[in-house]
């Protein structure tokens, strides 16, 4: 069982938090996620051993939401680390190699993820937020939602990078989001060398059926031509001969 | 002279457009700037027209900032050509040859940069803009605004990546925004191959005096391997050494 850890913020709702939060001008931009629980380090360290404490009952992995910088991988790695140490002194069990990844959803992230790599243990791309930032487009707003583009040649590479690169230094990394789910990408995301894709139960099935029904060299061979497109037009058209 | 065309919305008010406007749940996500004009056609062929009358008079060039997409590219496009039939019909000079440019402020836009060489005469990265969607960070946010980071390894890959790109297809780029008016950055910025730096005037004369003490052959040996660094202790480094 992976659980996340606080991904308060922005679309997702912090009742019974009020007291700690404030109206951002950009929540989207602001202290959500990983952020909120840096800034609330008593609140994280209650998630943090409550997860630990967790982990003797089965094997538990702990994901940080929304990092963008090696400051914050290092600061909640130590709050994690801080955590233990409070269980160990109290001689409360806990799984002391349980694994610890990240959430790839800002571009910061894909852009600089040997960093990420070399720290994590494993890495989930977001591709719904990932895409919001990649393209400054907020999809819950309707004046703009119709710019939200997850086939846009610069959502394409930054997905492809993560995977490749995560891939290369041997480290797991999955695709949660509403890509992963949905049968127009799934052969996009095998020839990027995805092998892991989480989605709501309900899509299981078809996803299956799709990944049963895929040519995985032939998806590689014209993934490996859709990564260095800028046209969207050009990449329309790989897309439909992969999806063919 | 080069006027950019309408960027309201965010963190620019739209004073007299109360009418048209509507709080955002993201303002910086949302409806503003070229997303703004392509929305409110009239109110944009307005100002292109304007524009276009101003071009007899002295050299004009119209910069359409925040775009993300070929689509808005060619729509903004299609709204010059437009006006410009509007004023042949009517008779009023122009110069038909008005050179009409991109800012390049959104993630996407530079990692889909080779659709905007080909279809602009020139582009202007917006380094503000940019480093705040690269990170998901509001700069006037104060919950978050110490993560906002220019140096952060994945802004210098993105703005390097713009610069060489533009400078390859032979595309006039300049930078704007604080990074092109603070002599911290000046030699990374000639070291990426940068030759317009758009600033205050009350900058002019350290950033020339900055770049007049520049080996410019060292700046770019040292900033091709930045660009190829994920590791924020080792691009601070490199950057120690560029600016000693």
């Amino acid at each position: 069982m992976t659980i996340r850890t606080f991904d308060l913020g922005a679309d997702k709702h912090k009742e019974g938090l009020d007291g700690l939060t404030r109206v951002a001008p950009n929540p989207a931009l602001g202290l959500r996620a990983v952020r909120f629980c840096l800034a609330e380090p008593r609140l994280f360290l209650t998630q943090l051993r409550a997860i630990l404490r967790a982990s003797t009952y089965g094997k538990v992995k702990i994901l940080l939401p929304l990092l963008s910088s090696v400051g914050e991988i290092e600061q909640a790695l130590a709050l994690i680390a801080q955590a233990k140490e409070t269980l160990r002194e109290q001689k409360i069990d806990f799984d002391p190699g349980i694994e610890v990844g990240g959430m790839i959803e800002i571009p910061a992230a894909v852009l600089s993820i040997g960093a990420f790599t070399s720290r994590l243990d494993f890495l989930s791309i977001g591709t719904n937020d990932l895409i919001q930032y990649t393209l400054a487009v907020d999809r819950s707003d309707e004046a703009v939602s119709q710019l939200y583009d997850a086939l846009h040649p610069a959502v394409i590479k930054l997905i492809a990078l993560a995977i490749s690169t995560s891939n290369k230094a041997g480290i797991p990394v999955a695709v949660c989001g509403e890509m992963a789910g949905d049968i127009r990408f799934t052969r996009l995301l095998l020839g990027m060398g995805l092998l892991d894709f989480s989605m709501h139960p309900a899509h299981i099935l078809s996803v299956k059926q799709r990944v049963l029904t895929s040519d995985l060299q032939a998806a590689k061979a014209l993934v490996a031509r859709m990564r260095n497109v800028d046209e969207p037009a050009k990449l329309a058209a790989l897309m439909a001969k992969l999806n063919a």
